[in-house]
């Protein structure tokens, strides 16, 4: 038998990349990637005319077929292996991200009638226009004593599956109705592969509500929250959940035709992208948090019992590793952050000196800031330009910049904002300390954790400890290809659990980020500010941010009548 | 007897410029303006050597000089008018702008072993080096019941004069012991005129802490700040002083032929910049205040009594048009702010917007800004890039933004910093009316209020008062030209009185900006935020500003070592 490989497809907010590993030496092989041509839509739908409301963040199920169907044949065709040595595939995506499908499976916005209807998409994780089901949810739940709110730190998100569905009754009922099932699209795109579904205990358990000896929510709550919705799980939602790095199926004959796969290649359940990236750093054991760092940064722990920590974004029983509960919290503003900052902030003489230095305007901006001691710039932020995830969940907080003075300099906003990422990852890294979830070690795997070093220093010297890097810079694809040896199992050539497949698979770097003795004190005091900033604007002391917002969107909607 | 003429120069924070006047038409016959060669100092002096530390801002005398001589030569060439038929000259120069000079009057940074010494250079008023000293002196006079206190809303800035003096003495006892006399730039430049020292009440007024009945704080009182202070005022500082528009003297043989002016023509004691301003716009009564929008704002009152508003900058009896009592407060970042951002946040997608449509970068924010409604950008700012001067007076606060997403556009922050200078205003405006000075009418003058009609429009919808705006663009110039129309007098063809010169050469647009009833309420909510956030970080219930200031600091003086 020769050397086989698995195959891990990573669904990302603006891409999807699939990367081919050598299951024995855990040798990346080869990658590709494909942008979705429709990206994210926020503004207009594909017809260019229906204006979309404040907040949606749509996606085209479209780009994910064609994503498969290039980047599979791509990487086929230039690897040149035979597709009978890709012994698994296993595709990890960004959650919770979903669709209404009719009872094949396909989705709404494929049919004619519904394809001028925003509800008829793909809700994007970061769609945040079901802040008001949401609040309703919560209240709901708060005040009939669910057991399962204290799982999620006390708040259900607006990015999770209930609200959105509960907005989409709310928005269009008709609709509403005319979806057989809302699926999660880690498991939709699993499906294409096998023609069945098979919903995964991660999602489920983190984006869903489920817990693994008390299911779902009952039926009384969700009638409470909207007569309509009363059996939706059983109706339009459930079945059965499978543990992450189960076998889902084979790849049908008609997938095979659209990827070049071998039919009947084993297929593993999908998995959340996060969580997918946890044993592709060699992570299977408690007492390691592994950071997540792109777009957003996701926050993944394992522990061996079930506590409650505020403001964690879920505890799920089988969410991360089998025989473990999953621990997660999240920051939902990291490389977004950066990235309206190069858009909006970023005058053009720095433009022209990145030119000239023939450097990327990042380049640009982290050499600047590098330059800079802790607490020279005199800023402070809180980031919260796209809500607080961990430890407060609450999407309707915004940013906040304190310290300017007419000497401010971009490259010292700039670092703030860095700095601010990192306090928040602190917050975290202490809220979970202090309630019985012990961090010992910190990870971190992610395009900013590969690329940029300044940042990731910063990190160190804020939290105070050493940051071991994930070696592949595609973690969540790594861990999607470990997870599908485990689903090929050891007769397919494969493994047969994940601790021995992260053994051999999951790897970091050689070298770590260790804190400077001279920063950490500097950092502890600014800590301390943000800290208090971060608790007088999120917990209620003074609400102005989302008197702010509530401001903004009347005048939304006075312009719009 | 022909045309008669009189020559206002204004001494701004960049440059001067003087305004050739026809006294019974009141028209404005010419104009020229001299960049300051050096410019604001602050961080080299003129040796590229000597670094200066955080918060100097420093002047040449000699650009001062060369100012009068190329202004004034350049206005009698370029108008052909004949120098005897100019009548009267008056300067109004930035205050608390102040210079240590030897016994002639001479600076001492003409001295060569002085060349290097930061101390010997003239301090801009935004200078705010003296910090320390301002709060021991506030500290000492608070303590000790000290009557002038009220008088200046409870502080006395590092901005002005005392302060000045006291760390030059702190940081260089030798220098201040070499110095004949400090001297405010207002009476300097004059003494240039007429080669005598005549102290105008205006800058003894607010500047320097001299009260019409009660002179200057006592021997005892300056014995408490330092001893070798005890005797400053009369050996360092004091002479006789003269209310605004007083004859200052005569121009004498050597500044004749520097100036090109006629020898002997009458020279109107000095006055402060933004004082001149007020009877230009025609205001010799109460009830009417004046914003001069320019790098920073100056808020003119007058009154009938004299009564403490908390954060005021001071109440001169005689300060602005004798026989009332002038009521002072201020905002430090107003043209500044904007620059600023200009300077620092505009991205190069906007540099080339702005070319394409042939628009000034200012032009195209505020096309951008003005399409906004109030509200709609969801931010607020606290208006505090160069501190706060009315109504906390405190030079240690700092900016701030609220409300970010990642929505958020360049110009949408731009029109919140327009608005937080507005919010500021209407903070002074309320403050005067609540403590028995009654704002009945706004005025506005300077170049904001000239060139930038979507500031004007948001100030009038903040406010909710119209606004009238100077009919000149340099109003302190033609103030200032006032003034030396009535210290000619009427035997050599001026005026008698402020009152009538006034009435005939200050004025008024045709046309106001009236409050739109659309936005006020807006902005009245909008309001109450920024007055909570205002007093929650400006008041002391969160005094993180300051603590940054010190974090930063420490990290400077760190570096230094």
């Amino acid at each position: 038998m020769g050397t086989k490989y698995t195959l891990g497809i990573d669904f990302g907010t603006l891409s999807a990349r699939a990367l081919l590993v050598d299951i024995v030496s855990g040798q990346e092989i080869a990658t590709t990637l494909f942008e979705y041509p429709h990206g994210v839509m926020d503004t207009f739908l594909p017809d260019g005319k229906t204006k979309l409301m404040p907040d949606f963040a749509l996606q085209h199920p479209q780009d994910y077929i064609d994503a498969i169907k290039f980047t599979i044949n791509e990487i086929i065709d230039k690897t040149g292996i035979r597709n009978d040595d890709i012994i698994g595939i296993c595709s990890d995506f960004t959650e919770c991200t979903m669709l209404p499908v009719d009872k094949n499976g396909i989705p709404l916005c494929f049919q004619d009638q519904y394809r001028n209807n925003p509800h008829s998409y793909v809700k994007l994780w970061k769609h945040h226009a079901a802040q008001d089901e949401a609040n309703k949810l919560n209240q709901t739940a708060a005040a009939r004593g669910e057991a399962f709110l204290p799982r999620y730190g006390g708040k259900i998100s607006s990015e999770w599956m209930v609200p959105k569905i509960w907005q989409i009754l709310e928005e269009d009922p008709q609709l509403f109705h005319a979806a057989a099932k809302f699926m999660e699209l880690a498991d939709w795109i699993t499906m294409q592969f096998t023609g069945e579904e098979r919903k995964n205990s991660c999602t489920a358990g983190y984006k869903a509500i489920w817990h693994k000896q008390e299911g779902f929510p009952s039926k009384d709550f969700f009638k409470a929250l909207h007569p309509a919705l009363e059996n939706v799980i059983e109706e339009k939602f459930n079945s059965a959940v499978y543990p992450i790095g189960s076998l889902a199926g084979f790849v049908t004959e008609e997938a095979a035709r659209l990827t070049g796969l071998k039919e009947g290649t084993a297929v593993a359940v999908g998995i959340g992208d996060a969580h997918a990236a946890v044993p592709a750093v060699g992570i299977t054991e408690p007492g390691k948090m592994l950071a997540i760092m792109g777009t957003s940064t996701c926050h993944m722990m394992l522990g061996e019992k079930e506590v409650m920590v505020p403001g964690m974004c879920g505890v799920v029983e089988d969410g991360i590793i089998p025989g473990y509960y999953g621990y997660e919290a999240g920051q939902s503003c990291v490389g977004d952050h950066f990235q309206w900052f190069r858009e909006n902030c970023v005058p053009e003489a720095y433009e022209r000196e990145a030119i000239d230095k023939g450097l990327g305007i990042f380049d640009l901006l982290n050499e600047k800031a590098g330059k800079l001691r802790p607490g020279e710039s005199g800023l402070l932020a809180l980031d919260w330009w796209n809500g607080n995830r961990s430890v407060l969940v609450d999407v309707d907080l915004t940013g906040l910049i304190i310290g300017m003075t007419l000497a401010t300099k971009p490259e010292e906003l700039y670092r703030a904002l860095i700095e601010a990422t990192a306090f928040g990852t602190k917050m975290i890294v202490e809220t979970f300390h202090e309630h019985g979830v012990p961090v010992k070690e910190l990870y971190a795997a992610g395009g900013i954790a590969e690329k940029n070093s300044l940042m990731m220093q910063i990190y160190a010297d804020i939290t105070g400890m050493e940051i071991k890097i994930g070696a592949s810079p595609q973690a969540p694809a790594l861990g999607a290809a470990i997870f599908a040896a485990v689903a090929a199992g050891k007769e397919r050539g494969g493994y047969n659990d994940i601790y021995t497949a992260a053994k051999v698979m999951g790897k970091v770097k050689d070298f770590s980020y260790t804190p400077s003795v001279e920063n950490v004190p500097v950092y502890d005091k600014l800590y301390e500010e943000y800290k208090r900033l971060h608790d007088y604007f999120g917990r209620g002391e003074n609400t102005v941010m989302k008197r702010l917002k509530k401001i903004k969107e009347n005048v939304y909607y006075v312009n719009e009548r």
